[in-house]
């Protein structure tokens, strides 16, 4: 059993009803998180618990907190300042201090947008400081395809509880890099750029992200942040993750299932 | 075609990707939506546009902004403050402007709980105000064990898409009180609470609410500022969601498919 499974009592019905069993089943861990730069509380999000400081890491740079390795001084558990979390409070510290300002945090920067909220104006901001990205790594049809399987294998919580999103990192050649699973996409997604950003392999050119599920304009722009430049998904895209991959340079693959896939932006990349 | 799809052009491969067409796919539409309370920017979700009202209402209750319907005075789209954001900007009036502190949102409050951050805290923080659900209500598992189907048939932007969470609102006689769909798994079970609030029917005592995906700690902090007794997902609940049903007295049903079903608490309302 790995630490991202809780298990619980619970009743099974089946074949209608009538038959009915108490047993012990295998349920996907969450709890609250907090992330705090330089001690200031930045947010609370609620994850599966292991791989805290890929997390935090990943979510610094997708949220615009810091653009690379070298601004980020080290990570911690707040085990001695905030005893009674209990291991649920983590804190970035910066390189340079002086240069955290929380309204770069990018839902911050929603909000204040004076341009209007809209599709465009969303796309526009969160490109605003990083180019389109223009990267000439080729990958085939065929590699992508059989992705999904390796995906699977490696989805050892999934297979446990059934309530767990997973994201997974491969080479251009479809060697696979790294797989994190969460009860949330959005921080599978993070933990795995964290490890790539502290692991100091960003920016990710010629790489390939699998979602589990589905991919939204959140999931293109945490991506994008980490210049992967194509991303796969399980399940279905959003009319604003197509439109920011049009946008943003970037492939967005999706209903990648079985022996078939729908190409929404960026078919050159696929040989 | 409903509002809730978008049509894009798209290259699809099939058979080992040998075989490719052009084809026009129907998107999950995606917009983000800036909610304002008394002109105060106070969030932007990314939703499918439609009951953007109801969802502005839903999310009132359920962030704790407001504790019900009289507490809302007007619900406008700002197409004349905030013209070039083209309906994606919402407003909420309250009747008593002055009562409103940004301090009372519910994800704030969270990081600045002064008794630690763990599942036990989160737990207590959104009981605190409101007393553990004691709902005498009962329904049978047999009338539960149909509800996935009659879901199913009003998923009408699901099934174009494939890409939206769907959220049902059923009478404990099993009756389709409103089903609403959304790229957020969140925004979805705003809009039904939000379309019962202004529909002045809260708290939807003896009602079963029924998701299309999993059940987090977050859905069922929703369903339990609706008071509703009895949730049900198509899929699996995550540890901390089963807490939380364990202590607010809801019911808690997950992978509700075919003739089966698990219950994580409150079975006592399963006759």
């Amino acid at each position: 059993m790995s630490a991202a499974a809780t298990p619980a009592a619970i009743l099974r019905f089946e074949h209608g009803a009538e038959r009915s069993s108490e047993k012990v089943d295998l349920l996907a861990a969450e709890a609250p998180l907090e992330i705090r730069v330089e001690g200031t509380s930045v947010a609370v999000v609620m994850r599966t618990p292991g791989n805290d400081r890929e997390l935090a890491a990943g979510f610094a740079l997708t949220e615009g907190i810091v653009s690379g390795h070298n601004e980020i001084f080290d990570i911690t558990s707040c085990l001695e300042t905030a005893p009674a979390a209990k291991g649920n409070v983590i804190d970035i510290g910066l390189t340079q201090p002086t240069s955290f300002d929380t309204s770069r945090l990018t839902r911050h920067v929603f909000t204040s947008s004076s341009c209007g909220v809209c599709s465009k104006a969303s796309i526009a901001l969160v490109m605003k400081d990083h180019p389109a990205i223009d990267d000439p790594s080729r990958t085939t049809r065929n590699l992508v395809m059989k992705l999904p399987a390796i995906l699977r294998e490696r989805q050892e919580a999934f297979a446990q509880t059934g309530g767990l999103h997973a994201c997974a990192l491969f080479n251009a050649d479809g060697t696979l890099v790294d797989v994190k699973e969460d009860v949330g996409r959005h921080n599978a997604l993070d933990k795995v750029i964290g490890a790539a950003l502290l692991a100091k392999q960003l920016p990710l050119a010629g790489h390939i992200v699998l979602l589990s599920g589905r991919a939204s304009f959140e999931m293109m722009q945490k991506a994008y942040a980490a210049r992967i430049p194509i991303v796969a998904a399980i399940s279905a895209p959003s009319s604003l993750a197509v439109e920011f991959a049009r946008e943003s340079g970037q492939t967005l693959i999706g209903f990648l299932r079985g022996e078939s896939m729908n190409v929404y932006a960026g078919a050159e990349r696929l040989e």
